[in-house]
């Protein structure tokens, strides 16, 4: 605990005139740094150097490097590691936070959440709805999110704008959707929407998010697969949320919905199974051979009383996990510091086994782990020289994170509210709590004014 | 949602020269109102009126009366309601945050927190980090604590000068212990303790805390009963925390845990059992019939994998209910707002009922359900004319708190961290973040040099 605890919160520049034998564009400096965080293993107080878009260097001060004309942070009586990865949000939904609780899933989407859809749902709403769901998620700590709803054009721009991360995936399904009034043109709509993303801007990776089994054709469901088969992008895909999906899929082909994914040819490392809530054993056995990754949602599944994904089974299978937080509309937060804490201790309380999901395990699922389900590679999630350059720097110097006795704090003490500065690809977007990329006010004024209307 | 997004952060004095009716301390103007937390009822544009202690006047903005020489506190863009309740918390254990996880009760005890307890447990360390304990509740909305540990006159001392309400009960069992190192004391020390205390300060109701039927004697026990009866004190209690706690009681008198107090003749409206993770259905006829309060720890039980307790029985026989995050060092924080949403969704999964545990039941037990469990009247733990005033004001303008759709948010999406002021007994102890009352980065500091030694 060598950590500095007055913090100097100033960012200057530096103007070193010693030769560097690496250019630095941003230092952080006299800062503690969890450079793995599903290790317990911390740099006292060390340094951050980020070149471009990326980390290049980590260590010590005594090793930190000479600077000319670096940004210097001074992360003092803060801690730094990897930013957050939420596997999974409908940013959009954020207009229906709170809209309708306490109520199960199906009564909260057919008699709520669909109808609100149905009168709300435009370019607008997305837009700006997208623009707060990215501002809460940068100011809770997470640097990229895994995104799928209708007219994800308007996500993917919103969180260009705000600077967040995001895996993109444009909704199919067949219904009428808000921009597909004909389901007919759904795969269309998704292509061209794949074709526009890809390669365009260094936040996004545009996917597909084939919305579930029983809101699918199998055939739909096939067209989906081969379109991001095509493109190399992921595919997500909500499945076995609740006890009694398989009763909704129109032409099951397997007495699972896992397996009826895995008898369409669906399942393979770029699909990425959500939720998972009711995963057989032998589910397990199919999501494992074919190297499928799965991001729970703890937290909505107990609100929504869907129920709990068999975490150890999986820890236990090696599947690739991501923790996400699902809709502000049914979580009903977008911070994953609070859906590590959920997970860590529902996991725990019904096998009453303490070791069931370590600290560690989460911070794993919402960083390295995490991005590494999404499809996302180098360092990903981590603070390894090479990786993306998306970390935060925590307060280690408010009453609720003291004494520091160690990283496992992140989970069980920490919160959102305790971030203070957020980079991502190696740009600032959040400086000592202020997000400096979109003006706040005014979209918290938007969607105040969307959601009276 | 007609409330006004501008706050005016400024607290001015109102030199009114109109005669008021009735002589105002404190008024808090503009704001949205939650007068009774069980309800969905708010005042949408609303005022509170302080007069000395007490909560004088609540009504829409149109019925505010004038007033001379009043403090005036903006709450447009805030929240108003009662304070919250932490049922069960051991304050200095605070030290002890994060220095052991993802254990069992029993290796956690002995292994880890015993030592460091018989290390670093003296009246300068339970002094310093009930402080901070204090710190960290108010400052995420809790007015009032119930508080067991040793040298509990120190927890007083902290809590008085803090500003916090406490129940704070001395503990009592047969090992030598932190100021008793003689146990055949602990009765005696227990007595001082109550006799000092009582009517001395008004934050301040003195208490005994039992620690269990397994470090208690039967004899310990019912002499802690009897001299909390003489001063009509309340006695708490650890009780069916975990599934094998009857196997450790020494002369056990029944099959269960709470059978045993009941047949020691325990169990009475003053007696308030924490934790009844594993009562059973006779004993929750016992409880009920004795009419005890019980305090649930859901998530200090959840991470200690100690179990779930049966709180939908409870409800349905109407057993007096406190939400309690029990100590920093097993929960690992002391937000009740944390606590209500972690309880609220634990409660569902497992039986997957979305409403088994609604976000107004929460509401009730963490602010006047909770209050009235622990024996305070009057009131306490809603806005009603009469009651005491300890009140808090809420940001709703935060990216997580839009848009806001009711008094729900309060459980599922708010946090500790969005309260901005917080009125105990009628006085300003946290204005705009801000902690008046001690110095926290004095305590803070003290504290981490405690950690360290």
């Amino acid at each position: 605990m060598s950590f500095q605890i007055q913090p100097t919160k100033v960012i200057h520049h530096l103007h070193d005139r010693t030769q560097s034998l690496m250019h630095i564009d941003l230092l952080i400096t006299n800062t503690t740094i969890l450079p793995f965080p599903d290790t317990e293993q911390v740099i006292a107080k060390g340094f951050v150097a980020i070149t471009g878009t990326l980390i290049s260097t980590v260590g010590p001060m005594s090793a930190c490097p000479p600077t000319a004309d670096a940004t210097v942070i001074s992360g003092a009586g803060q801690l730094v590691m990897p930013g957050l990865v939420n596997g999974h949000c409908h940013a959009p939904m954020t207009l229906f936070r709170g809209l309708a609780d306490d109520l199960d899933l199906h009564t909260w989407l057919q008699t709520h959440i669909f109808p609100a859809e149905a009168r709300q749902v435009n370019p607008e709403m997305v837009y700006w709805c997208s623009k707060l769901a990215a501002a809460e998620m940068l100011l809770s700590g997470t640097t990229t999110v895994a995104d799928g709803y209708f007219l994800e054009d308007e996500v993917a721009r919103a969180c260009v704008e705000t600077g967040i991360r995001c895996v993109a995936a444009q909704a199919v399904l067949d219904f009428p959707a808000p921009g597909v009034p004909d389901p007919a043109q759904n795969i269309k709509v998704a292509a061209r929407f794949l074709e526009h993303w890809q390669g365009r801007d260094p936040l996004i990776t545009p996917g597909i998010f084939a919305h579930s089994a029983y809101t699918c054709s199998n055939t739909t469901l096939q067209q989906a697969k081969e379109l991001t088969r095509y493109h190399q992008a992921p595919l997500f895909i909500h499945v076995a949320e609740t006890r009694d999906e398989g009763r909704h899929i129109a032409e099951p082909q397997a007495s699972t919905p896992i397996g009826h994914l895995q008898a369409l040819h669906l399942l393979d490392p770029d699909t990425i199974c959500v939720h998972c809530t009711w995963a057989t054993d032998s589910d397990l056995v199919d999501l494992t051979a074919h190297g499928c990754a799965v991001v729970t949602c703890p937290q909505s599944n107990a609100k929504l009383a869907s129920g709990r994904m068999p975490l150890s089974a999986m820890l236990q299978q090696r599947v690739r996990l991501a923790l996400g937080t699902d809709s502000a509309a049914s979580n009903n937060s977008l911070d994953i510091f609070r859906e590590m804490d959920f997970a860590a201790k529902v996991h725990k309380v019904t096998p009453c086994d303490p070791a069931a999901a370590p600290a560690g395990t989460l911070l794993h699922m919402a960083t390295a782990g995490g991005a590494e389900a999404l499809g996302l590679q180098n360092g990903h999630g981590t603070l390894a020289p090479g990786a993306p350059a998306d970390l935060i720097l925590l307060d280690l110097q408010q009453p609720h994170t003291q004494p520091f006795h160690g990283p496992r704090l992140l989970v069980y003490s920490q919160a959102g509210s305790s971030v203070r500065t957020v980079i991502v690809n190696g740009r600032i977007v959040v400086y000592d709590r202020q997000l400096r990329t979109i003006d706040l006010d005014a979209t918290c004024d938007r969607v105040r004014t969307l959601a009276a209307g």
